[in-house]
């Protein structure tokens, strides 16, 4: 008889899900095969004991630093929010359709929240008036539901999720910006702990709002996003707002291509003129280029309207300048950089690249044309191609640029006072001492409040799951850093090895001084044969596992096994203790 | 310089929220002044730094019986359900208007789950096939929602609150009654834990369906139930479904009153005629009742349609027997059985009491009569009055019954096939050896697989941290128990002992061998003075409270007050832990 305080697996809730596919399961199925979670509706999930300890070892590990790192106190919003309190902040409309919205029996207008913008800054106004108050460092785990248009991948895009959010809150923008290098920090630490090489890169504030940004990104060739990464230098910047140096490819005669696209009120035609064939002037290189290769970001501050959703406009404008309802009245043309200088004025004579797409009904006369070329903009040229492996890093001279895709596992925010202003959350400033001048409070009428500087800040905890079962998954299952995994060591043996094995749980136990918390050792006493644990414990994904099988019975004597590291030895168990240590060291 | 690890308070948020109405601040107001949460919109709430931190405790100290007594494994199921789930339990209609409910992008319905059988069902019914993997219990701690009519009392009726809910799956009867019978072990366990004079009391099964249940109720004046005990024997029912043995009461004559009800459809006038004085054969004590003391559960057996929110039918009678589509059809005349036996028969002639109440314009002609008296019921002597202190029990023979008002915390169901049957959760069974029969199934046309047998059984985790407030708080503020209190131990001192509180922190730590799990001491280091630092010990409530006063300066001792065992001692710091260990076990 066991005593309670063994761990085992048979006591554990694990139901295993069929067989796997070969050759084209991903991690999520993998997580529903070896009994993590369940979809419960689409991009809805259970989380089973295995995902759950998971889970909370990932919630544990945010928590440590968001307290230790940051002094930052938590608390638990509400799930619930009310449709009055986002219009005030004036952003229900702009997200609407992702949020699930319901009436309460009275009538009142609620909606689930997806973020705590609102509820945390409407919570911070009421309680803070002072400047004595400041720095506040607020964060919650919970929670969050968003109505996602095609959710997918599991955990990485569903409608309900858990996500960290922390919210800070200071005097001035000094402070702010402080605040906002420390939690970068915080960050590095948190993803360092669970040996992700995660790439900090700069971003687009999108709906959030604020100037400053960071998104926090895995590699992974699943990843929806793109990180481009200089070699020399620490450029690294999500695609969507790269940059780089051009201007050293020159565009061989008769290679030009059009893209064309459309704006969402259907009024505006737009030619993307771009090289499909270059030469790079310093290298010599030949570079070919097709629609796939355009830059949606780069035409989007041109164009605010353009459909991003549409990738060939054509039949589109048909629609739009034919019958009395016709839409159309604008053309723009677009031209990239890196054609010749003489291109535009030569296009209304080309035949194998007409202005207008051969199914336009309409005649150009009733079209305002309207056009962007590289000479006429006094900024930069004009680059509407994507980044390349090997294009010139914009930020320092001698580096070359990386493309990855990558997963989203966080997001920092410095928002100023995009939401402090308008729901009102101010503080009184210290008195001037007499040898200073005022400080400018930036709201007019009030000469002794601001509004707070604020900052958002989230990791979202579902999709660490996610991503580190696709970044770390194998053929054979499942694979876990030491940090987050639902057991760090699984001890498999055959039934009739039971007490020996609780033997050695016990060594190694003691070998640890009986409290590591790095260590979380546990039993498969399930009644199951040697070869099926064996195989349950890879698509489990422990890190380490030990196994009592041939060379116990003959020499009393260990197997470890650690898949990521090809690790695969017979060890004795006086020497089991600092193996395993050193293999957590190292996971 | 403190070191970090030293908890201060000075390091968490904790807004204070105004001053206290003297006399008749309750205990949630308490809560929303000393800063352990605060209302984000009616019935919904936000736990601050204090409030999420008594949480914590409590759902760690639930979480350990359901593991360690149960060996229950923890998952995390979805909050949004399915509208079409819950019409496969039949469930959806009876509780619609206490439902969240919301479509999504693509018009599917869905719900916020205010419980769980449903989905749990459906995941077990998917995943779970033989008798081999039963037992199975699971249970989680998450956020549910339920739109309560009238959400008040803070967290004791809440329309977004955190639920403990276990669902426990068995292959029989058997099997299943005895896990029922661990859970309410386990349940003592819990409430001991926290110190609490829980009552198990047996309660109707209600909405959730199943024959055997029992609630778990903190007596308090302000609780919405009402539980009956017995002096002598085990007897503890909520009022609802409670009994006596009656028939040792005698009306005196002409003391006969009539209380007037109307079914929901108000096609039926119920009269329910019992005595206004009384007098005890037993004890010659003379009682008195008045309409307040009719007891609705009585009535409701035998008028299932009755409207329980009407407590003066008349009104709404008048209105039945008007005009053309008048829907009065019907009399019930209901005659408590301490009436004397002529009193129905001399019913018709008394002008006194008339049978119809004035108001009604109809003539009896068209009525339908329908009479319950003692007499013409078989089973047991009809009481339709609220049990008084000092009834007899009808368990035992010599005991007497008393009525408290109480808090539910918790509810155990044994819920048989209610949700296995319809949701298809069944189980093969073993083969039958061959000197045995064939089990009888019970479900037709399957001869080798059976519906589980199930239990459902919760905690209401935000009620417990209600309850307990208004349990234990008195004019100075809230008063925790040692095993959920925000910090067990709070050390006090003017701005100037900073270091020798710190000194004194470390001796307490110390003296518990730095790792009692019960001690959760903090310093006060906020800059304010001693007397304020005092009031809000008192009003946070923490056990415990170490002073560093005039005592400390003049003999380095430290006072020691703990309000809830009236202590309030000066201590050498030499004896410090052995007397903080010793109140925090008494508390």
């Amino acid at each position: 008889m066991l005593p309670r305080s063994i761990p085992r697996l048979s006591k554990v809730w694990i139901p295993s899900g069929g067989f796997a596919v070969p050759g084209i399961e991903d991690a999520h199925s993998k997580l529903v095969r070896a009994g993590f979670l369940r979809q419960s509706h689409a991009g809805i999930f259970h989380m089973l004991p295995l995902g759950k300890r998971v889970q909370d070892k990932v919630e544990r590990l945010v928590a440590k630093h968001m307290e230790e790192s940051l002094a930052a106190s938590r608390v638990s919003l509400s799930s619930i929010s009310s449709e009055a309190l986002w219009e005030r902040s004036g952003r229900l409309q702009n997200i609407a359709p992702e949020l699930f919205r319901f009436p309460d029996r009275k009538g009142s207008a609620y909606l689930l929240s997806p973020t705590h913008e609102e509820e945390i800054t409407n919570l911070v106004a009421q309680t803070v008036r002072s400047y004595k108050d400041l720095p506040l460092r607020l964060y919650q785990i919970t929670r969050k539901f968003r109505d996602e248009l095609r959710p997918r991948h599991g955990l990485l895009r569903g409608r309900e999720f858990t996500m960290k959010d922390l919210y800070t809150f200071d005097t001035d923008l000094t402070s702010a910006l402080d605040t906002y290098e420390k939690v970068r920090a915080a960050y590095s630490r948190i993803f360092n702990d669970m040996k992700l090489p995660v790439l900090a890169a700069k971003a687009s504030s999108g709906d959030m709002g604020g100037d400053l940004s960071h998104e926090y990104h895995l590699p992974s060739p699943f990843g929806e996003d793109s990180v481009i990464t200089c070699g020399s230098c620490d450029y690294t910047i999500n695609e969507e707002i790269a940059t780089t140096r051009v201007a050293h490819e020159i565009c061989q005669a008769d290679h030009v291509g059009v893209w064309r696209a459309i704006t969402k009120d259907r009024s505006t035609l737009v030619n993307v003129w771009y090289p499909t064939r270059t030469i790079r002037t310093d290298t010599g290189q030949v570079r070919e280029y097709t629609n796939s290769d355009i830059n949606i970001y780069a035409i989007k501050p041109l164009v605010p309207d353009l459909d991003a959703a549409v990738s060939d406009a054509t039949e589109f404008w048909a629609a739009a300048t034919e019958g009395p309802d016709a839409t159309a009245k604008r053309l723009v043309n677009l031209f990239d950089s890196r054609l010749p200088p003489s291109f535009s004025g030569s296009l209304k004579g080309s035949a194998s690249l007409p202005m207008w797409p051969d199914t336009v009904k309409t005649g150009a006369s009733t079209l305002h044309v309207q056009c962007h070329a590289s000479s006429t903009n006094g900024e930069k040229p004009l680059n509407f191609l994507r980044i390349r492996k090997g294009d010139n890093c914009p930020q320092c001279s001698s580096g070359t640029l990386n493309v990855q895709k990558a997963m989203e596992l966080g997001h920092t925010f410095h928002l100023g006072t995009r939401y402090s202003q308008p729901l009102g959350a101010k503080i009184s400033l210290p008195p001037p001492s007499s040898s200073e001048t005022k400080p400018s409070t930036g709201d007019s009428g009030t000469s002794k409040t601001v509004s707070m500087q604020m900052g958002c800040h989230g990791i979202g905890i579902s999709r660490v799951i996610g991503a580190v079962a696709e970044h770390l998954a194998d053929d054979k299952g499942l694979n876990w850093p030491v940090a987050i995994a639902p057991y760090t060591c699984i001890v498999v043996f055959a039934e009739d090895n039971y007490n020996d094995a609780v033997e050695v749980y016990k060594r190694i136990l003691n070998g640890f001084g009986g409290q590591d918390e790095r260590l979380d050792i546990i039993l498969d006493d399930r009644q199951k044969s040697l070869p099926w644990k064996l195989k349950d414990a890879d698509l489990i994904g422990a890190p380490v596992i030990v196994i009592l099988g041939r060379e116990w019975r003959i020499a009393r004597r260990v197997e470890v096994q650690c898949r990521r590291l090809n690790i695969n030895e017979v060890i004795d168990v006086n020497n089991l203790p600092s193996f395993i240590a050193e293999l957590h060291l190292r996971l």
